[in-house]
């Protein structure tokens, strides 16, 4: 018997009808003859509903309360989802973070999973029963207190618990078909890619692809969870994730994920060995540019800068420093970092501008970020080289440029980075014969 | 330094403005000097959202799930007020019943509270903060699984709360200035009690009085909590109830109340020793009349159908026994119960109607019972008379009579029961000077 953990959105259980249908879906796998644990988010728009209700009560939300409040939309929609299963004639238990046993640090709204000790839900897993589990939130053990883990929260819940309880796959279900090459809403002939390396996917989530939070791949990636990403509106083979070092090889990997999807996909298109030089293509237009102008060209200089930054907690990206004019024996240090960080950072480095001695700073919050992900980019020179020629055909400026063992970066203008998302995925050889299907919504 | 215990239902805090108010009125009780613990209820009409919900995808929900989907509404409503208090510059922390160790058994939907231990309000207390607590809901050691208390849950949390915490005195806020000596919407002139025992009224209670739930009074009685029932849209007194087998005498108890009051009532009207005779009068439309025709005059019958009724557990209050036609060895056997109960009862009767050897059944839904409460009832003769004399010369027909140590009932046609209420009313010389101001909603 297969144990399947399955994670589903806001936007799979907006309202009655689709908390039916979802479960629907769940008894489907259950009659299959495996063994289910579903992770599920708050129904469509509560918690922004609660978010909006917080705010109108209080200024400032106090963190422990937020949580307590914010938690109760997955409390919401785990009992719904249970009940509706229980009606279609099925044992279904529902389970809090904290019954779960998803134990967290004390930082809400943003906590960290520290250890996973899913007793009952094994428990109930014993008894027959499907387990409904919240996801987003857990429990400290000091404090006592309930917690949310942040944005992603509810894949990292799904992942988490693939993990502890040794499942054979963690099902993520989205509103689109699985991860696709890019983003379909920008490139309508992007396509699915069928499986992709947890690495490859940390890339790609890191560089601004939404459907998998990064943090859900990290954990994945560490505790050796295969992930497969796919769609609640129909039963195509989405995209599995999974981690090479596995002594699985891809195409058991494949095979087990096939085995909760209907076959009518392609035959005979797996190859397990031929891996894809190109994973895909992700384009991100949350981040800024700041730019410190004019640092004395002494060693010491660039670590007293991030030295600075990093005592605000910023989330700082791509780094490029220029070479040294000669002439003036100063330099330009340039770095992306998320928007809603910029202003923080720009007053920090203002208070010490003196201290370090740069004459001034730039701030730009109209920059694209495009990165091309996959495996042996940096051995295979070609694949610069091909990214540069076609951004300069298509008329795009290259501003800032940063390489990885499996990716590469480029900042461009904010304005041209869907065109610079089309040409790229076109000159890698990217683009699908048809069109991909895109549902509306994000869930959380 | 007293221990204040405040609920406040479901109207109170119905959005975000009424969350405020009472925010800063539970900010006043705290800057008085006092220690402070709150029982809310959900906002507003949030359960029933919920119990849509539920019946939109399961028909028959299932009681685990329905406790586990019901308890999100107070975890809303109780992170949403600490919060409010927390923007006003003071210390509040939320628990849900688990977390304030509301234990009960594990009868989902209607669990008994079997054991209170709040050691982490206590703690929370001596720390400085302001506690509040989800009404309604408990958690079975046992299972593991969170409980609600049912109708009424809320007093009875806030009830059980200053119980074990040893409080001086239990607030329930509600949208009336207190309990009347009769419906106020039916009988404008109805005056407020200053004061009533427990006893008195856990009858008010028990016969339609539905400011305060009965199993709240009776957990008051037994643990001898006295309680201020008072409106949350002025500062006002309200009424006290209270134990007499106290120590402490009523004067105390309404030093006690008014401690937390603004003091504009008339002085002078309290002597602790003047007990009214009349307590209030309630009505109810919510039972139904049964009657058991034709049985056979011989003993143990009626031990035979009210073994029959109480099998199918319902709850039968009035009882009355016709005189036996000599010339047919046979009487009639009424009582009354809930409507809701009238069917399952009727059933069970038809079933073992030969068994038993009675002729046939009548069923009665358009009844009313009217309830006239107060201290020494049976030993003062003149009461029955005026009460049978006022109906008489309304024209109002009594069709059952009933009479215990403080109550007197009376069942009527349905049609006539606001004005029985209001000739019994004036009857007995319960009329106020002015008239009762009536807001609207009803809390949990």
């Amino acid at each position: 018997m297969s144990l399947i953990v399955q994670k589903y959105g806001g936007s799979s259980v907006a309202d009655a009808e689709s908390i039916k249908r979802v479960a629907k879906r769940i008894v489907e796998t259950r009659k299959a003859g495996n063994e289910v644990v579903v992770a599920v988010s708050a129904m469509g728009d509560t918690t922004d509903e609660l978010l909006d209700l917080a705010h109108e009560v209080a200024p400032i939300p106090a963190p422990r309360e937020m949580d307590m409040l914010l938690s109760a939309g997955e409390r919401i929609s785990m009992a719904l989802l249970a009940l509706a299963i229980e009606s279609l004639g099925h044992d279904a238990r529902s389970f809090t973070g904290s019954q779960a046993g998803m134990i967290t640090d004390a930082k809400h709204g943003s906590a960290r999973i520290v250890d996973v000790t899913p007793v009952r839900l094994r428990e109930a897993l014993d008894e027959g029963a499907i387990v409904i589990v919240a996801g987003f939130q857990g429990f400290n053990r000091d404090t006592r207190d309930i917690t949310t883990l942040g944005r992603g929260g509810s894949d990292t819940t799904a992942v988490a618990l693939a993990a502890a309880l040794d499942a054979d796959i963690c099902e993520i279900y989205t509103d689109v078909d699985g991860i696709f090459t890019a983003d379909p809403r920008v490139v309508p002939k992007a396509s699915k890619i069928d499986r992709i390396t947890s690495e490859e996917m940390l890339e790609l989530a890191a560089n601004g692809a939404k459907v998998l939070y990064i943090r859900a791949v990290e954990y994945a990636r560490r505790h050796g969870v295969t992930l497969h990403v796919r769609s609640s509106f129909n039963n195509n083979e989405g995209t599995i994730v999974y981690n090479p070092s596995e002594t699985v090889d891809a195409a058991t990997l494949v095979a087990r994920a096939r085995a909760t999807s209907n076959t009518n996909t392609k035959t005979g298109s797996e190859s397990a060995v031929e891996e894809p030089l190109i994973a895909g293509v992700a384009t991100d237009l949350s981040e800024a540019k700041i730019t410190v102008v004019g640092v004395p060209d002494i060693p010491g200089k660039a670590a007293q800068i991030f030295t600075l930054v990093a005592k605000t907690g910023a989330n700082i990206d791509m780094i490029v420093q220029n070479v040294s004019a000669a002439s003036t024996g100063r330099t330009d240090i340039s770095f992306t970092l998320p928007k809603s960080e910029g202003q923080t950072v720009l007053t920090a480095l203002r208070a010490d501008q003196a201290e370090v001695g740069f004459l001034g700073l730039q701030y730009d919050d109209q920059i694209g970020k495009l990165a091309l992900v996959g495996a042996g980019m940096r051995t295979n020179a070609g694949v610069s080289a091909k990214l540069f020629t076609a951004l300069f055909e298509a008329g795009i400026n290259i501003e800032m440029i940063s390489t990885s063992e499996i990716r590469i970066s480029v900042v461009t203008r904010a304005d041209t980075i869907n065109d610079a998302l089309r040409v790229v995925h076109t000159a890698f050889g990217l683009d699908a014969d048809d069109v991909a299907v895109v549902h509306g919504g994000t869930g959380r």
